[in-house]
């Protein structure tokens, strides 16, 4: 049995699911895994950065209660925070941002430079810190994992790193960006762009301003993760030709639907004939429903390889939950503690 | 850099598939892996026994030459040809015994105790041996691996093993026998049963008897090999409600199609409410193009898990070829050599 504390840097929806999520496997993680925790360390901009090392309350923590169950230490910052958590492991789930990757890359720096495992749902810091980040990890005999980041739970970053040995990527396409198809889908049945932002903010997919996803800043960042990580490739957001859903009309769009061939947005990458560096876009297009994306509907996401060894393997996440985020996070922690 | 022993249990279409690619990807293995390889032993039916600890040319091999190349050993069973060949790693692709999983069980056993990886191609050997082949693999610290058996190359026993720690699986379905799908879909187009077979062996996917595809025993024991793998529940063939194409006519195929909803071979399996037992079955089913196995056409496969962690997840085989099957093996002996 090894006991393990854990770091949140940052505690919103997602860092709540995984605590839930751990106490909820905590059972299966003992028995199977070997695996006991508690968390003795959180930061959000709330509450600052705060450190216990004898474990916070769970229960404490998700009812927002965080002072009363414990008075715990108050650090000036990352540093001082580890130190006095001393994690084994850190969750890193602060907000993207697509243009640096800060201030995540410096957190998961200070995170492994202190030794512990560096877990992200930050897209941005594999995207603009993964060559660093990773040589960190290696030097320090820990993990650097980032399942979540892309097709949220299901298996991409893993697959190729445990189950895909030699095999060359030649060519990846998918739909990442689960906002974008529900205002389509939304817009199809005739009504409005607004009321599709609308309909994504209800079922808790969207933030209050869409323009990341409808713009198609999300799919591109997460195109430039797959190409750096998967490819070894270079790709800034900046090289990848996009177009965002804003310019779709619904007639345009119930007239494709009707045609049997909708439009969704749709996000490539292919190597050049050389293979030194790639042709990557986000943009509508129109899918028949015998295209490997062809049936991904509403909130699903999906990704398809071709490969070297196969023609092509597509991977397809249906309806993916909260909880669902929370478990690749979750799935990376038992990776890196059985690793 | 490891030097590896390869031994060669059947030298047929995916064995001979095997030795070409491990040709093609040497320079990778050796650079990416650190992994050397030689051919020591090889059996077949037509050649017998034969071990060459100084390894055979595969080119050799591939020519039908093997005689001519190297005069190697002629064992007389088993156990002598491993003593003579100290393979490291031995590929088993002999013929499926859906019934027994012999010879393919006992072959692997004594693999497992002479002490080198065991990797196999055979659905029968994981269905009624995998048990007892595990812990043999455990005490010997070697590897028994099997990811080519269903779903030809794509990863899912891997996938399991590898990136999905902590879930539980609920039901699988899938579309595991491409054979019967291409007779459907030749069907579909006015042709008869009969041309529908004569296409899928033009195709080189079935037997001249396609009576293991059509009548649903391959996709029976790949249902079976999945239960007892992934849910640790022991089903046999017999305990699968298991209905055939046979009864299929070219009008309720055709009919079905232009309905929207057309025939495919699916396997089904789902847990008991008391998660002991389970609902299987592998019967003809109308799939509508929503149904998350819905896209899949002619020699592409498919499989669909629901799991506590996520709705669900979906693995997309397109159109794999015998270099794919083949691939399967190579990375089951990469991830043995890794491991």
């Amino acid at each position: 049995m090894k006991h393990y504390n854990l770091g949140f840097l940052g505690f919103g929806n997602v860092g709540r699911a995984l605590a839930r999520l751990l106490v909820a496997k905590s059972t299966e993680l003992r028995e199977r895994y070997e695996i006991e925790w508690s968390i003795t360390g959180v930061a959000t901009r709330g509450m600052g950065w705060r450190a216990r090392r004898e474990g916070f309350q769970a229960s404490s923590l998700l009812g927002n209660s965080v002072d009363a169950s414990s008075r715990p230490a108050l650090s000036t910052g990352i540093n001082e925070w580890l130190r006095g958590a001393r994690p084994d492991v850190v969750f890193e789930t602060t907000s993207l941002n697509h243009e640096t990757g800060q201030p995540a890359i410096d957190y998961l720096t200070a995170v492994l430079k202190f030794g512990s495992h560096a877990i992200t749902a930050n897209k941005g810091a594999v995207v603009y810190g993964y060559d660093e980040l990773s040589k960190l990890a290696s030097a320090a005999g820990k993990s650097f994992f980032f399942e979540s980041t892309v097709l949220d739970s299901a298996p991409v970053f893993s697959l190729f790193r445990e189950t895909l040995p030699a095999v060359k990527l030649r060519a990846f396409s998918g739909i990442f960006n689960s906002t974008s198809n529900v205002i389509i889908e939304t817009m199809e049945a005739g009504r409005s762009f607004d009321e599709g932002v609308k309909m994504a903010q209800e079922l808790g997919i969207t933030e209050t301003d869409p323009a990341h996803d409808v713009d198609g800043w999300d799919a591109t960042v997460k195109v430039c993760a797959l190409a750096k990580v998967l490819m070894r490739l270079p790709l800034k957001p900046s090289d990848v030709r996009r177009e965002g859903i804003r310019s779709l009309g619904t007639q345009k769009l119930q007239a494709a639907r009707i045609d049997g061939k909708p439009y969704k947005l749709v996000a490539r990458a292919t190597l050049s004939d050389n293979g030194s560096s790639l042709n990557a876009s986000v943009k509508p297009e129109q899918l028949a429903s015998t295209d490997p994306l062809g049936n991904v509907r509403g909130t699903s996401l999906a990704v398809h390889f071709e490969l070297d060894m196969m023609p092509g393997l597509t991977i397809t996440s249906h309806r993916p939950s909260l909880h669902s985020t929370a478990y690749g996070l979750l799935a990376d922690f038992i990776n890196a503690a059985s690793g």
